[in-house]
């Protein structure tokens, strides 16, 4: 089969369109024939170098897709060949076909096509693990998104949105929050003209944000506890501003605050089983009334997989990008 | 009434045994007769001008006593005149008598000696808040805590060991190591000998705490994080190391855990109620039967606030300082 390789770790120019032998299925997995994978910011550290599979997974890049089951393993029930799926991975996405563990499987939702369903895995699990399995957001809280309009961003707004909280986003220019205004964000926040803290001081009547997602890590760390409510939660799930910051444990101490810093990717097995059968049991019904959507900002051939980085890398696009096979 | 003011902040010396009017009772409060107060590290920081009671609460140092129901006001249902109790205070409690808001009593658990019962409600509600409800400590985790000899540590250990966990504890002295075995910690660290990183992850096949209760703050933090194990709670609920620290985002993603401070004093009303009443619930039952008993060191005539200062601050002790009326 045909996939994308990393030769040697480096810019973009380090994606590389190889022949390789297709993957070798274990007991209760599946093979899916892709039909997309979903890009992720992950995917760039990876190719850097920076961001290894765990120990035992593919070495290709690509931590989700969508696509068609085209065999089954022994120990798989519940799913069968030519099952239209999307599926969360360790890795190996970047590729025509991927072996995937049957508790990484979800159904393509209905209304969804079948590859605008690789944008969904990646970002359903992330934001419902965090922000609702660990953060517990309530109805009426309010939920801050760092990068409203990247991947994530678009999902945790809908979603949240959708229980009935209340959505702040930072994004870099008036088109993105817009766009985060669509899809249900209420207090939107230009993080090169305000600052953030005083925004969310101004709309919340002081009280702050109950949870945060975070991806800028240190960068942002004493500002996310300034922007904080009392016995809020900070969830940090990228450093793209740094990896060590100063915390001020006084601060967090006057606020009954928490600090918590995750991935998915790393996750073993059992976790990431239960992290998809919540979102099959809490999300897909939203997708699938018409509530909360894929949000694509590109569809780009698995060959052009370096262009789909550098689009990353530029952080001009609203919502995921995809490869086609 | 006689009681213990700071007319200026200070050492101990500061601490004034005075006549003061008795406290004023407002609706949904008792007067308690005060048989014994609870003498916490807190206090000493309050001394020294750095802890300033909530807004509305007394003057007077004392975050716990034990004592019997003088009178009752209005909007008071379950206690009466003559009940034996001791109760969680916002302050006052280093004093001949004490308003208490209802819902901070407790009732003298049977077998408890009425001055005993003062050694109780700080410690009882801060280890279960943070270690129970906000850590979720598991019946098979580790529990690793940080001065295990202390008030808040002789209880920990002994909730902890009650509901099933295993308990690792430092401290700086061999006595005070056996006195934690004796209650039932497992994996003894003397901080001034051992280093507790190595300790931890030799005793649990390298595997780390579930939960780290902390009060050592930032000179802490990181080897703390070290000794988490993957999914770990770090609880902050002391600074006696400093406020501020680094904080190494990307070994707390590594490990998917959290750092949590909280305190106690500060919360609203309904929140300490929230907690008296699981105390209640969860913790009385355990000391009743005789599972888990104050630990006393020693008990000083009120005049002498500032002599259990000293002691405290020496750090000698094991277990709960009462000053008595």
């Amino acid at each position: 089969m045909k996939a994308i390789t990393i030769p040697e770790f480096g810019d973009e120019d380090a994606l590389s369109l190889a022949e390789v032998p297709t993957p070798e299925l274990r007991d209760g997995e599946v093979l899916v024939d892709v039909a997309a994978a979903g890009v992720n910011r992950a995917d760039l550290v990876q190719r850097q170098g920076f961001y290894p599979p765990p120990e035992g997974e593919s070495e290709l890049p690509g931590l989700e897709v969508s696509g068609t089951i085209s065999a089954v393993a022994a120990g798989v029930e519940g799913w069968q060949v030519g099952d239209q799926v999307c599926a969360l991975l360790a890795g190996g996405g970047y590729a025509e076909q991927v072996a995937v563990p049957a508790g990484q499987l979800l159904p393509v939702p209905s209304g969804v096509d079948l590859i605008d369903a690789a944008a969904l895995p990646e970002v359903t699990c992330t934001v419902w693990s965090n922000v609702f399995l660990t953060a517990n957001l309530q109805p009426d809280e309010v939920l801050l998104i760092h990068g409203g309009s990247s991947g994530i961003g678009t999902m945790a707004i809908q979603l949240a949105k959708a229980v009935g909280a209340r959505v702040a986003v930072t994004a870099g220019t008036q088109d993105k929050l817009e766009a985060c205004a669509a899809l249900g964000a209420e207090i939107l926040i230009n993080y090169k003209e305000q600052d953030f803290v005083t925004e969310i001081a101004a709309a919340t009547d002081k009280a702050g944000a109950n949870v945060i997602l975070d991806v800028m890590g240190a960068k942002y760390l004493d500002r996310n506890l300034d922007a904080l409510a009392t016995n809020g939660r900070l969830i940090v799930i990228g450093m793209q501003g740094g990896l060590v910051g100063e915390l001020n444990l006084s601060k967090l101490m006057s606020k009954r605050a928490a600090v918590i810093a995750t991935s998915l990717r790393a996750r073993p097995k059992a976790e990431k089983a239960t992290i998809v059968a919540a979102v099959r049991e809490h999300v897909w019904p939203m997708i699938s009334a018409g509530e909360v959507r894929p949000v694509v900002y590109k569809r780009l051939p698995l060959a052009q997989a370096g262009d789909a980085h550098r689009l990353i890398a530029e952080s001009s696009h609203i919502g995921k990008v995809l490869l086609t096979t």
